[in-house]
Order: C-alpha cells, then structure tokens, then sequence
C-alpha cells in the first residue's frame, strides 16, 4: 500500500447518534418544532473532494504488483523509474541531479539575513517579482514586476490560472498524451476537460484540426505543454506559430505551462511562447522545480503576457485576489530568488541537459532494438514515450498490464501511458543514473523477448 | 497606493476584434455555419476570482490616507502598527522578534542534508507528519501520523478543511469579531457565512444562545478560534465545553483555527479543543507562523481529531485528494520541523511570551486611562481591541473614520474593526517595540483628548 495514503483503522459505519450530551428524544421533539435540523452525525465530503481526482494515483494504487515490497528491500532488483507512490517527475529520488551549491548557499544567505522570516505579499516580494521579470524579459515579450506572480509550485501557478480564466461549466482544451494535474484541477472545479491530440508520428505534434474542432463557445483555455511531460517532445516555432494562429482565429488565450522551458538538448531549441505573438493574451507558469532541481521548494511563477489588454485589469486583478486565499510561496526561496537566478553556474544547467540528452540517447537506442517497442526520441524535459506494439502482446490486455507485469517480474517501474490519457504507450522517466537506466533497458528487453509474439499473418516481422 | 497591487496601464476597453492573423468576415461567416461562437476576445474573470473578496484590503485601501507616504518616508511619526498593505499579523516586521537561532539552523541542517529537495508526500514527509503527531499528541487527543496534514501555511489548513466540509449553498459558523480569511475563503467557494457573536462585556465569550440559533440543516461547520485574533481571548475550560455541547447536540463538525495555541499569558491556560471532547469531529489548524514567528515559511498543518469515525474515511480521504491540487508545503521547513520543534529552547516561547503580556499591560493600561476608549484585556495571542465610545467623539462617523484620522494626525495606524465585521472598535498589535508602543499610546491619548466631546446628558463624565 502506498504509504502515505491515510489508512484508516477499522469500522467506517456511522452510528446514527453520537451526541450523548443531551436527551435524544427530547431534543428531536424540540428540533421538529424548530428548524427541522436532523440532529444526528452526518459529515460528507464536498462535491469539490470527491471531484478531485488524480488518474495517476488511482491507476497506480490499483496496479497488481504482486508481493513486491517497494520500501527499498527488493534491493537485487533495482527500480530505476521512481518508486510506486512517486510520479516520477522528481528528478532528485536516485541523488545523482542535486541542485547547485549556489542555490542552497542563496538560501542560507536568505536565512541569515533575517529579511524573510515574515509575511510577503500574497503574490510574492515586489523584488523577487522584479527579478523574475528581467530574467524572462526580453523585448519579444517584455516583463515587470507587475506582470509576475509568485505562487506555491507551478501546480498552484496552473491552479491560479484556472480559476481565473474558467467558471464550472466551462471547458479547457488540454493535450493528450498530457499531464494530468491538468484534468485533476479542472474537474475539481467543474471545469469540463477537452482532449486535443499529439500525434507520436509527428515528434508530437499537436494535431491544430481537431484541436481547433473542439473549441466552442465555452471554451475558456488552451493549455499548451512545452517541453512536454510526458512526451519529452519540443514545438519548433514553425509549430508554435500554428498554435497562435489557431488561439487568435478562435479568441481562445492560452496558459503556456512552460516548466520545462529551457530543458532542451543541444540540437533543439526552447521557444516562449509569449516571444511568437503580440496579440494572444498568455499566463506562462513556471518555477525553480526542474532546471534548479528543487521541486520540493514549491516555488512557481506566472508570467502575464497580455500587450493588447485583452486579460485587463479583470484578469490581473483575479489572479491577485486569488492569491490571497492561501498567499504565497516559502519567503525564504523568494529571497535567496535573486542569488539563484543569478549566481547558478551555467554548468550546472549544462551537466544537466547532457546528462539527460546522453541518457535519452542510450535509452532511445535501446528500446529502438527491442521487437515490439517504438520509442519516440525526445528533444528535452525528462521523459520519453514508447509504444508498445500490443499485437505482439497478447497475453497482456494493454499498457498497464503490460507495466504492472513489468515490475513483477523484472522491477522495472514505468508509468503506463493510461496515466496520461494515451493508452498503449509508457513512460520512462530519463533521470535515472545512466547503470541503471542500461539495467532496467535490458531487463525490458528481457521481459519483451520473453513475451512477445509474432501477430497474425507478419511472419517476416518475427524472422527479423 | 499599496505597493503589491498591479497597476494598470493605460486603457481598459476591449476591441471587439484583435485577431490579425484571419480575414474577420470570412471567418465570422464560416463560424456562423459551424458551432456559433463568435470570434471576439473576451476573457473575464470567473466567478470564483471575483467572489473572493479580501474585507482588511478593500477597506485599507479605501481608507483617506491623506497626503501621508507610507513608503517609509513620514519617518518624524513612526506607525507602530503596521504598515498600510500589511495586515498586521505579522511579528517579524518590526525586527524585534526575531526566531531563535535554534529555528534558522534546523533549516541550514535540512539544506545540507540534501534530502529535502524532491518532492513530499502531497499530505507532507510521514517523517514530519509523525514529528507533529508526536509533538500535539497527549491521552485525551491522541495522534498519529495518519492525522496529520501538513499545508502551506494555516490558511491553506483552513481552505482545505473548509473545501472539504462544506459545499456551495451551505454555512460555516463564524466569529465576529473574528480573522476575515474566513468570509474570503468561504464566499470564494460559495459557501454563506453566518457569524456568531462574540461578547466583549464577558471577555470575548461565545453568545451560545446566539450561536445555537444560526444552526440549520446547511450548517457545515463551526470555526472556533481560540486565541482569538483580533481580540486576544483566551477561552476558559469552562467555556469551550459549552461550544461542544452546542456542537454535540447540533451535530456540527469544528475546526479549531488554533494557530496561536500555547500563545497565552501566565495567567491563562490555553486548551487544546479536542482534548475537552471525544465524541465532536474536530479539525485543528495550526502552523509554525506566530509560535516560532516564522510566518513567511508556510507551515501549517491540518490535526484530525475524529475518535468517534463521525469523519471517517470519507473526510480524511478528501483531504487527501484536495492537498493533491497543489501539493504541500516548501520540503526544506517540512525536513527542519523534527529541530524546530524538540530545539528550539524553552526560553524562546518564554521570552516572546513575557514581552507580549508586558505589551499588553502597557497597552492596556494607557489605553484604559483615555476617556472615550474602552480597551478589553487581552489574555494571549498578539492583539488588543479596544472599543472607541462614538458618543464622545462626534466628528466621526465611524471607526473607519476615527482609524484614518489617527494615521493622519499622528501616524498611529490601527486597523478599524469593520474590518473584522464589528464596528467602533479598533484592533491594537502588540508585537512593536515598546518604545513604540508607549509613544503610540501617548498620540492615542493626544488624539483622543482633542476630539473627545461630552455626550449630552453625561456632563458628570466630562468632569472626571
């Protein structure tokens, strides 16, 4: 079981009255003559919590993994791909991506200066804001202060921009294969999600027809993921560009989730997307999570693109409100902001994308030989997709059987792509250390030699 | 203007149609065939973002704050109690209560450690979550780390138990004069707030009777802040037990808003609510932010109370899931919580206490010698009320205006109790210097002596 889901011990039946302050009877004779108050124990959750839904969670924790005990005492299998229970964006589990010293030195020097110990203002310091500002200005996109918010993570960045762009009964338009706090948020506020697809032929493309198909009258947002989770893939500008044509054809503003910006491999290229348009209102969420390798920091940004006015004050001003129902993010990251920002070695960032590009290499490589895969190559993020030619599969009714079996008989955990909407494909997380990215490569290997069968009438595919 | 409210430039009106990239005619007609929408831009703020509604906000910076630079430059006047655009809970800003030493280095051991960098648990590290359970567990309220919710800070504890108990169309039960985070919270998620009194003549009391009757079928839940902010109670055994009947025999969930629990002077005691009931579900929020006066750091924590499996399964599973959209609290103050809590030395919590009741009694004191104010003695946490007798002072409408006045002339910023919904009073923190709060109580008195009238009728008054 995963261990940090609540356990509960025990009976979950409710006695119907609990209250033994007062005489029961007497007191529902004096309640039927009042307000008619059942005076009896009866504490539900909120349509909002049981709306809250996160697939990966729930797939995972109904994935059969045998008698594997994921604490770390199945140590002659390693488990290269995060642990069951992790999500596997965490690029700090295997230790071998720490963070630069420069940015817990920044941190240090927050504490010791003593200057951030209260609170800030719900959307963040106006220096840190300031700094974010000129670190991502640049005169395609110009930024201020004013057009920074601080948030708690880039999941309370998307959360923010949800909730001011969407009203229950609205929809947003969100890629598939895709990240799926998108869904998790949307639907916990009533938001109805629209799948628009990436095409795995075309390095994942977003396929603009039938995206632009499923806009409507209610369509709130476009959700663009560059560089993709779970995809790995980078949009050319050319791409880019399409997309903003499609969101100024169809008034449709866009929340740019650019994590991943700037994690791209040396032969691609990161556009903003905010730098390839002067007329589509944008929110670009951000933070330190990735390409500082502090996710648990919980420190993310939203970036206001809007040189047209479209958003307004309206916008600006919500996403300020909203702010200030939980404020911000940890005072002491948005003081050590300035030294990250500025002190980071650009080695750090370099040692970085090569080791994921050359693990995104081998990996790639390795899984290319294997009958019965079809990796797709990525371009930057942490991740890659890989098909799984289910025909040659058929003891296995898809792509979480296929991971689940997987990790029963050879430790390897991969996320099935179900996980992310996109059946028949799973995910393999490239930050693992390069002996046991090479290990757990050759067990998938072993485990696909083991099961795959020639599918009807391709003999020569199984002579190859 | 405050200084973290984005400003706008220029013009607010939309164009109708700024998409450039399309023949306008042409695509209206063809959207005209196809699903309908029009090709404008109009993006708006939802619902939610305009529903939250921040009352210290809106009516500070309505405030008429004269021609007063509240940057920092009336420097001849200090302004004891805050700054215009903060809300005055915050301890450090002054710098003369600081944290111990004991707490900036538990956070420098977690950086080292190099642990806490990746993701937590969305509920917080269990390793925490067990520290916390451990350090409020006592026979009468048992816990454990099953819970325990670790948020970033105590208003996110308050959103998530709020979110999670009550839907749209129903109440919560909230003190007034109580923290407006409530009604923001509340209104944010359309739930109606109904607010109970509070009774200055019987220090802060709860009217029960009152309280009783705004109970209704829709009722989901009762907030009971103790220590109290603004007011500074410090409820007696005695009267919690009252609150618990009225819950028990209502059927009514509480969430203790408990943040400034152990916050008391040594003439008080401060019970933890859920160690004078086993039998009414409580969920009791607290935080790092005023005890260690670190409020900038985000920790706070949901503590479940539930002996009784009235919230059973349900509740703490939708609590799970909620902590999901965002993910919890900056994992450097979660890995330094197991040292904050067992090193921080005892004179710490001593000393910010002594200096709080000296406060208080200076404050107390000077203020009960000026005729025409009437302050109540607070008992704990960092504030004082004091009610302003509108009789004796004509010239104002109200404490909103009295409030402005005194910043105006003597640059004493007090918040006006409208802000905590309860007119003619005014709020007074007691965290400044003691110089400070001498010299703001002697322009109070100034004030207070040059616009102090006799009522009619009450010339024996005058005379005193």
């Amino acid at each position: 079981m995963d261990p940090y889901m609540i356990q509960m011990n025990g009976n979950s039946n409710l006695p119907s009255v609990l209250d033994v302050h007062v005489n029961i009877g007497g007191k529902n004779s004096k309640q039927e003559k009042g307000k008619g108050r059942k005076a009896r124990w009866s504490v539900r959750p909120s349509d909002m919590a049981n709306n809250t839904f996160n697939p990966i969670r729930t797939i995972v924790d109904n994935m059969k993994l045998g008698t594997l005990d994921w604490g770390g005492h199945c140590t002659p299998h390693p488990h290269p791909h995060g642990l069951v229970g992790k999500d596997g964006r965490d690029p700090t589990v295997f230790g071998n991506l720490p963070t630069d010293p420069e940015v817990t030195q920044a941190m240090k020097d927050a504490l010791d200066s003593g200057k951030y110990n209260g609170y800030a203002p719900s959307i963040g310091y106006l220096s840190s804001r300031e700094e974010i500002a000129s670190y991502y200005h640049c005169p395609e996109a110009p930024l201020e202060a004013k057009d920074v918010i601080l948030t708690s993570g880039c999941s309370q960045a998307i959360e923010l921009c949800l909730a001011v762009l969407a009203n229950p009964g609205q929809n947003i338009l969100v890629p598939r294969p895709g990240f799926s706090l998108y869904r998790t948020l949307a639907e916990s506020m009533g938001i109805e999600v629209k799948l628009y697809n990436l095409l795995p032929e075309k390095s994942w493309e977003i396929d603009l027809k039938q995206l632009e198909s499923l806009i409507d009258e209610k369509t709130a947002c476009l959700i663009v993921n560059n560089p993709s989770n779970p995809c790995g893939s980078v949009f050319s500008k050319n791409h880019l560009q399409k997309i903003l044509a499609v969101a100024a054809r169809q008034c449709v503003p866009i929340l740019a989730d650019e994590i991943y910006g700037d994690m791209v491999f040396s032969d691609s290229k990161f556009e903003p997307l905010a730098t390839l348009s002067s007329n589509v209102p944008i929110l670009s969420c951000g933070g330190l999570a990735k390409r500082w390798l502090v996710p648990g920091w919980r420190l993310g940004w939203i970036l206001i693109h809007d040189r047209k006015d479209i958003f307004g004050n309206e916008i600006r001003d919500g996403l300020v409100k909203l702010s200030q129902r939980i404020l911000g993010p940890c005072t002491i990251v948005q003081g050590a902001l300035k030294s990250i920002l500025h002190r980071t070695p650009q080695e750090f960032y370099h040692n970085t994308l090569s080791f994921l590009k050359s693990n995104a290499d081998l990996c790639y490589g390795a899984l290319a030989a294997i009958p019965g895969l079809r990796p797709v190559r990525p371009s930057g993020a942490m991740y890659l997709m890989v098909e799984i030619e289910m025909e040659h599969f058929p003891e296995f009714e898809n792509d979480v059987e296929f991971t689940e079996r997987l990790v029963a008989e050879q430790s390897v955990h991969c996320l099935p792509a179900t996980c992310f909407e996109y059946p028949n494909f799973f995910r393999v997380v490239i930050t693992v250390p390069e002996v046991m990215m090479l290990e757990a490569c050759s067990r998938i290997q072993e485990f696909c030699e083991k099961h795959y069968h020639c599918a009807e009438g391709s003999q020569e595919e199984c002579d190859k």
